[in-house]
């Protein structure tokens, strides 16, 4: 057998394997495999500085898009007498990066992912890996197609809308409550305030035992209080 | 004639000149005419606290989700050598504020949101209205439809790519050339410098004549400077 049949063998049978653990987790077999397989390449499998590399990143740029957009039109629809205000919550805690690792796992990408990136695999790597997904289905079917199975497949399937409806949302109280439970003394400081568009403006930061940790920035102090506190969240990985 | 006759021919012919004004703009008419009335109505015109309010800023929402995905689909296409780094560059160019506020105003938006808003306008309810519209657009025409129009009616008649690929994105050198030519003086100082997930994580603060006016944090110092530069800039209303 040649050298070239042999590579050509070898990549059809990869494939073959790739589709053959993707279709339960889709639920259909994809036409573009070597789309989905780019979903699933982190992009520590290429660092070499030579023209276009192979990773997931730009379909995760494409799908994060995709994604936003199917589930602020599914919260637009869903809640017609809401205001922006409570669609925007509701969008960014469905979208947001540790809720679509949850749901990633829950949809077991992580036994495709793993095949695809070298080293320890983080958490957010798993989100991301989905969001490819959505590019790369969002390819293969169009929008409405992709609306469809994120909603039925993903929202459905993997989410507790009303949970998360009633899900705490003041980031101050949390992370009070956290800092109470890991004896830690947290402040919260307006650095500073300013006049935008004739209206006040406050710059609040958030101190841990005494050190800065995030900052937050909006027309009122609670709601830059909100901002400083959700950012310090993240930076403390508390869920 | 009856009262109600009366209101109902009011409304009518108010909604008929609607039409009559968003036709050459659109390029069709809208056959949900509430929808599109409701994208020009800024939220000045109903501040009740009874129930759902009427105004344009779930339009917005909807419309800004919309757009981005859009824009990232277009740029995805049209540059498929870019990584992901480009694309996200090119799209915050494109859907920024700013951008969006000018090519609302070469529509003539502005002579239909006079007339739905109370007092002065600011350039920011520009943009908002021109999101909105692609809300009430795509809710009339779906996703294909609205994708063709942005793409045809709004970028390519509003928008010079080239020009925005081109168009310096280093906002620290925008900030130090604007602060220079107003004899402000300006500096950078790291706020504080920590450690997330191992690695070195920085906040940046933007100092004009010794006040802070914006916080920037990231992975580099370089890459905090940028987006306290960014905001500083936002605030500073420097385009």
């Amino acid at each position: 057998m040649s050298y070239i049949r042999k590579i050509y063998n070898y990549y059809l049978s990869e494939d073959k394997q790739l589709v053959r653990k993707l279709k339960p987790i889709l639920g259909f077999t994809p036409n573009h495999v070597h789309l989905f397989k780019m979903a699933f390449y982190h992009r520590s499998m290429n660092q070499d500085d030579s023209g276009t590399s192979y990773n997931n990143e730009r379909l995760e740029f494409l799908g994060d898009s995709v994604l936003n957009a199917i589930v602020a039109e599914y919260l637009f629809k869903k809640y017609p007498n809401k205001d922006e205000g409570f669609l925007t919550k509701m969008r960014s805690k469905i979208v947001k990066r540790n809720t679509l690792n949850d749901i990633a796992d829950n949809m077991g990408l992580d036994m495709i992912l793993s095949e695809y990136s070298i080293g320890k695999m983080s958490s957010s790597m798993m989100g991301n890996a989905l969001e490819a997904l959505v590019g790369a289905i969002y390819i293969e079917f169009g929008y409405d197609k992709t609306s469809e199975y994120v909603i039925k497949k993903i929202l459905m399937n993997y989410l507790d809308i009303h949970m998360l409806e009633l899900k705490d949302d003041n980031f101050k109280s949390i992370l009070l409550e956290w800092c109470q439970k890991n004896n830690k003394e947290v402040n919260f400081k307006v650095i500073n305030k300013s006049k935008f568009d004739k209206r006040d403006y406050f710059n609040v930061g958030v101190f841990i035992n005494g050190e800065e940790i995030a900052l937050g920035e909006d027309f009122s102090k609670k709601s830059a209080e909100q901002k400083a506190a959700n950012f310090a969240l993240q930076f403390l990985k508390v869920d």
